[in-house]
């Protein structure tokens, strides 16, 4: 237009109103006279949001306006908060019970010791099966089927041991959060702690079978990867080694990990300052507007009006959504990453870009790797192994993760009301159903793909599980709790 | 991590859980007691948000959740806003007075007969200019400039007689809404047909006029565009070519325009398709949405409560900002293509991409591009041909501009308070303090540039404008008013 419209205009100086016509505008000069008979329509042109426009302009301006929109929005929500109930904010008000305080620290000091029950049951094997090995030595016409064969019983039993030892470690913490914590957040963290150390214990001891077993049929030997070479089997089972994977950031026993040359406190110190600060965020929000709208959403719910409880589910899926991704934030990047600094581990990938999922199955792949490493490792890739139906083997997983999510939250609510197991199950059909999406190769496929992953897991998922459990809580107690936030 | 992870797996079936896996697992089976030894940590890694991260991952999720967070607190406000007042529309209790319309009905007819008067002037002085060109033929040796000299006062004349007759044009319409007119939506529809109508005279008048001197300097007829030469001056004065100015989709005058071959009535269709669905979409949200938020703000703005004046201005600024961008689309590009396309107009450029603005100047540059054009050709260049300092030139379009918008909401309204007047020229610093992000060869700056816009225009001067003019509306007659929003 500019350039049209301006074939005859005098060199002009900066101008606010027309800077375009001073780049065309070094032609011959603008008679006085002439101006008004510029032709400003010199030629047919479409508009820019035409179909027939040349070519697609540009949207990155409204893309501005969203975030601006968003930032206006939520601005306005925590006026509108504030003006409603001023400040909830109250660390006197939080009471708890001396009783939990030391129960929880009675339960963080005895689970570890299960891990080194562990040890000393593997210590025991090995100190076994090096009786087996001289032996074989000694009469080497015996067959090595029968040698091994002989001893079934021994492998039984220390499987058993084991078993016997991971169950105790994760029953003894389930029935004192369950019966003696009543505060959810303490019983949250033991809870927690219990699971964790659970499945350390589990890949300790599923690791070191499979690394005797390839001892004893040493053609399987190629089994092993390099990596252990520096440690092989029988020296690994010491205590520091132990201590190394109780502390490192994963749940997947291995003798040897890839470790970093040395620790980057400043590194460490930044990470550190983001979980300081994000857990503050966190208790604010939840405390000054997460707690409020469950506690109306509480009445509507028993009132059971659908358009408010519509109204108060959107409502939630917000704040629980800007609360869930600060808690991952805190727990993956900044937590995960300050302790894998200080044991020099390696291996930092607790997650990839789950955010950009095609998928729910991208999802859950991407979101959460220590468990799914765990998972696949020890459930879904043995499964396969003994020639299991990979679906049957995948449904098996989100089953399992099932149980452990129900005890994670079911316990320390004290309600195994079965809606985190529940809600882990439904994963199923949404990962087949949204499967397809992957293999979308068009951006539309992706992004429809991505925005049912964001609508089922934060916008529905979430706030309706904080909810129930929030109903369930309020129902026993009646009074508001931080878990159900 | 998936690669490492699955060096010895089988070939599996399609899985949920673990697709990768299947493509590189073409490698020896896994044995069955090999599985729990596999290498999952195989080597070091980053986080993907780590600044350590060899590429930055995609952030196109996060976009995504923004659009579903919008779209979802939209949403909830509805629900909020329909639990809160139920259906507020009402097309019956939609009252206004005979008088108005019939006062509207003859506005809108007479207003055109000035167009035709302007035409008459025009044959006056063209026929005049004839018997000068005559005489000159007969005594050659008079110099030019004397028998031009001599004639200075028919020009002046005419020069009147076109200011009188386009005067007369806006002061009956702006007498008879400011006094006759009370419904204000009639009232602002009678006004801006008659600025528009005003601004095609004195467009009309000024080109003819330099026609005229083109023909009469005849070495300056190198100024007349090629585009004219099939239409030459005096030529160009029949009622059929002030006809089509008349309905032409522009405020500039030109003899000859760019036309389309033939009308795509399939295109008319679907933009008065939408024209009538986004005029239908206005309507309610504003019957529905804005009018509530303008009332409860009206008692906040009363009791001069900060607090609640910000959160409702920023409830505003969305409602508005929508209302705004519909608008938009419903005029310039929805009802200017279709009666472009009716009339074979060429030059569709009706508005450029405006949303992308890196500052307020381009953003006035680009936004409205028919006042712009008049704008350009007959106030900015001219003054600038006259010698003018490019930025006076450019306070003086803002100021004539801010007249006619004062004109355009206060008179219907009755109520000059001046805010569009002071809105307009408020644009002046505004525009020369984002001027520099122009040239900001950054992504960052012109994002910046464009946040800035978007802050002053849609978040900041339609809420307060619309709030003042409602708040004067109110004061003045205490009843909701459509044009408040």
């Amino acid at each position: 237009m500019n350039t049209t419209a301006t074939e005859s205009n005098p060199p002009t100086r900066e101008s606010s109103l027309d800077r375009q016509d001073r780049q065309t505008a070094q032609r011959k000069p603008l008679s006085k006279d002439a101006t008004h008979i510029i032709a400003i329509h010199a030629k047919s042109k479409s508009s820019t949001l035409s179909h027939d426009t040349p070519q697609m302009p540009s949207f990155l301006g409204f893309r501005n306006l969203m975030v601006l929109a968003l930032v206006v929005m939520n601005l306005r929500l925590v006026v509108e908060n504030f003006l409603k109930y001023g400040v909830l904010i109250c660390i006197k008000c939080h009471d708890y019970r001396k009783q939990d305080l030391i129960l929880s620290a009675i339960l963080y000091a005895i689970v570890p010791c299960h891990l080194f029950a562990a040890l000393s049951i593997e210590v025991a094997a090995a100190r076994h099966i090096r009786g087996v090995l001289g032996f074989r030595k000694k009469n080497e016409d015996v067959k090595v089927e029968e040698t091994s064969g002989q001893h079934d019983y021994t492998w039984t039993f220390i499987a058993l041991a084991h078993g016997f030892n991971a169950t105790l470690c994760l029953m003894i913490t389930s029935c004192a959060v369950y019966y003696g914590i009543h505060h959810p957040m303490m019983g949250t963290i033991s809870e927690l702690h219990a699971i964790i150390v659970w499945l350390k214990i589990c890949s300790y001891a599923f690791t070191n079978r499979d690394l005797r077993q390839a001892m004893l049929k040493s053609e399987d030997c190629t089994a092993i990867p390099e990596l252990y070479s520096s440690c092989p089997y029988p020296k690994n089972l010491t205590i520091g080694n132990l201590c190394y994977f109780w502390w490192a950031p994963t749940l997947v026993y291995q003798p040897v990990y890839p470790r970093t040359p040395h620790i980057r406190w400043g590194f460490v110190a930044k990470r550190l300052a983001e979980l300081a600060c994000l857990s503050i965020f966190i208790w604010l929000t939840s405390a000054q507007y997460a707690a409020p709208t469950l506690r109306n959403s509480f009445d509507k719910i028993a009132s059971m009006d659908i358009g408010s409880i519509i109204e108060r589910l959107m409502k939630l899926s917000i704040i629980s959504s800007i609360i869930w991704l600060a808690g991952f934030f805190a727990v993956f990047q900044s937590t995960l990453n300050a302790l894998a600094e200080v044991m020099r581990f390696g291996d930092r990938e607790f997650y990839t870009d789950w955010w950009n999922s095609p998928s729910v199955g991208v999802y859950w792949r991407s979101w959460n790797k220590p468990v799914y490493n765990f998972m696949k490792r020890h459930i879904f890739l043995p499964l396969i192994a003994r020639g299991w139906n990979p679906q049957v083997a995948a449904i098996m997983v989100f089953v399992f993760s099932g149980i452990l999510h129900e005890a994670l939250v079911g316990i320390p609510t004290h309600n195994i009301l079965g809606i985190a197991f529940a809600g882990m199950v439904i994963q199923i059909p949404l990962i087949l159903g949204t499967a397809p999406l992957e293999k979308a190769n068009s951006v539309n496929g992706k992004t429809i793909g991505n925005m049912v992953f964001w609508t089922s897991f934060c916008l529905v998922g979430q706030p309706i599980g904080a909810l129930m459990y929030f109903f369930a809580w309020q129902a026993k107690y009646g009074s508001v709790s931080k878990a159900a936030l």
